[in-house]
């Protein structure tokens, strides 16, 4: 007898109707002789219904009442989806984040989990019941309820499937599995079958949102098995694990984009040790991540740099680099939006020798200008002008042979544009 | 410093701008110099949109998921109100049933309280916090959620009022207080300045639906101060308590009327011993609770009784009967509604005989006949038809000298119909 965590997100449970599917849904699993676990996320709109109703009250909340708040959001959830089983004749029962024994260190809003102490988990699953518990939240050693932060929910299923030592997690989402890039871009775009822990990481954080990377990173170093499917079809899916099958002759898994990028350039800085620590100190102690850093050759002791970030940090990233001109003597700084990053990932690249080369003459013959290039070992990412995005994941897609032959035959390639 | 409860219900807390009222009202309260502990109850309508919602999963869902379901309804409220009173800069800090130390017995939808353990409560107080407190829930030892049923809130603050031995517990309502009889009915009905126990449980239980008897019971048993204020006004409210000091002359401290009610008679039932508690030993076994019971005299070993019951189990009573005909022979059963109670309530009717006559006098004076009677050392209720119902409550208060002279005054006899 299989033991499954089975995670379902909020708009698979947003109407009383597709609470019924995912009820049925469970119960299937159920009658095929599983022990399940299923983690649900809030309805639909719920959070942010419970965010605007805070507002109202209090622009600016603590975030202790917040995770107060929105931990509801995940209790209607999980008590709905036990009473939808149960009015299906089977026997099911809900638990909240601290019922569930989920531990989590003393911060609010972006909690990590410490500990899981699944008692109650397992003796529920003794007495034959479907356990249904509330995703995204948990509580502190002092009985302090908190949340997971963003990706939350997915976390908890895989944090959970780690402590009962689960067979496989499942994360049920409104798409089919992950595809090679994003199939409204690139109509020959293929699901994968098979995926690696750290090409999904690398999937994740590019923006194809159907994994939250803190579950990838939890998945890999518990080594978990994750498959990634969908709550509305049968279809296969698609696992994540340590070391997925690559097709012969396929280097890259996957062409992830992120069109939320921008660039600021600071010319003309004092080329002295320390330069850059204060520079991104003030950035990360500012709440802003930084991407892809190029430094150019120094030139009369003073350096070029640029980085890319987050288009919505660029106004409060310059006004932190206006404030550290007296620490950190430069020219002049400018900013650059409109950027967008595209990246191939893929863990058969190391060995691989020319996929790079390819990323960049492929780009080159569509006459686009590379504006910044960052490797890593299983991923190449290259930020341009915003404008042939498409064109050039299109011709990527196809360059690295990830075109469905059946669509690729089917659309041809002028249909592909 | 004393240290205070107060009690908003769900309308109290309806809307935004009632929600920041009430924050203010708190903050008032603390800034007078006392340390305050606030319970509070779901928003409006919250409970009947989350029963609507699992009615359409389940029409009869489990209790304990209920629970679950409902309980997020106050928890909202608290951290809403915890968000508000933040907003207007005061240090508030909300708690769940229970983080608040509430710990009840294992049954779901009605448990009773069996312990508090208020150590958060009382630190949080000594770090000069407002705590609010979530009404309605508790916990069972197993850390199984539950709800106290009807009236919940009100009995969560005097339970709290009394572990944390508060000088006064605030019932905050949509009335200024306890009015000597319905104000919509008799015009110059007076608002009580006190009212004992016994006396505001005769009321309660009669539909005075300011405080919920469950809550007037532990505030007698724990000798907790009750005061029921308007959440609207700055008025003084009525104080309940123990010894509650009666006008000079006047034995009745109110009128209370039920518009309820049904009445079964059971015709020629064999008079040998057990026959009542069969009869009501399997009404009560399907839950439903009989009030009046009058027997009339014994004739060729053949007994009659009626009794009266909420006009809503009716059916279900009259059934439980023709179910039992077998154990228990009877010639025939009839039914009556159409029918009220009225009851006059007052703890210095024991020391002022004719107050009952004064009663009958004043109801047979309007022609109305009396059905059936029921005494007990502070009361007297009279099931009468229901039409003359309005017309009888005036006579009684202006025959108990209960009318405001002010009102009295203004209204006229006229006005008063």
């Amino acid at each position: 007898m299989s033991l499954t965590v089975m995670k379902f997100g909020g708009s698979s449970v947003g109407t009383p109707e597709r609470m019924k599917r995912v009820a049925e849904r469970i119960i299937e699993k159920k009658q095929a002789g599983d022990r399940v676990v299923v983690v649900v996320s809030a309805m639909g709109d719920t959070t942010d219904d419970l965010i605007d109703q805070s507002k109202k009250l209090n622009p600016n909340p603590p975030a202790r009442e917040m995770d107060m708040l929105l931990t509801t959001g995940e209790q209607i959830s999980v008590a709905l989806l036990s009473m939808a089983i149960h009015g299906l004749g089977h026997k099911a029962v809900s638990f909240t984040g601290w019922q569930a024994g989920i531990l989590t260190e003393a911060v609010h809003g972006k909690a990590k989990i410490n500990d899981i102490r699944p008692e109650r988990i397992h003796s529920a699953l003794d007495e034959g019941s479907i356990v249904i518990v509330a995703g995204f939240q948990g509580m502190t050693d002092e009985g302090e309820i908190t949340t997971l932060g963003r990706g939350g929910s997915d976390t908890t299923a895989v944090a959970l499937a780690a402590a009962i030592d689960a067979d496989v997690c499942e994360i049920y989402t409104d798409v089919d599995g992950v595809y090679s890039t994003d199939p409204r871009v690139v109509k020959c775009a293929r699901k994968l079958d098979e995926i690696s822990y750290d090409e999904m990481l690398e999937l994740a954080h590019l923006g194809a949102a159907v994994l939250h990377p803190r579950a990838v990173e939890y998945a890999k170093h518990y080594d978990v098995k994750l498959v990634v499917r969908s709550s509305f079809t049968h279809n296969e899916g698609t696992s994540v694990k340590e070391e997925a099958i690559m097709e012969q002759g396929i280097a890259v898994r996957g062409i992830a984009f992120d069109k939320n990028v921008a660039r600021i350039s600071i010319i003309g800085v004092e080329d002295v040790p320390g330069v850059l620590a204060g520079v991104f100190g003030a950035l990360a102690n500012n709440g802003i991540d930084v991407d892809i850093i190029v430094q150019s050759g120094v030139q009369d002791g003073k350096a070029d740099f640029s980085f890319t970030l987050s288009l919505d940090d660029r106004e409060k990233a310059l006004e932190v680099i206006e404030g550290i001109r007296g620490q950190v003597p430069y020219r002049e700084v400018s900013s650059e939006d409109n950027l967008v990053k595209i990246s191939i990932v893929g863990a058969g690249m190391v060995s691989n020798p020319g996929v790079a080369a390819k990323m960049f003459s492929t780009i080159s013959s569509l006459g686009v200008s590379i504006k910044m290039v960052s490797t890593s070992e299983i991923k190449v990412s290259c930020v341009i002008q915003a404008e042939p995005l498409h064109d050039v994941v299109r011709a990527l897609h196809t360059a690295y042979g990830l075109d469905t032959a059946e669509q690729a035959f089917v659309g041809g390639p002028k249909d592909r544009r």
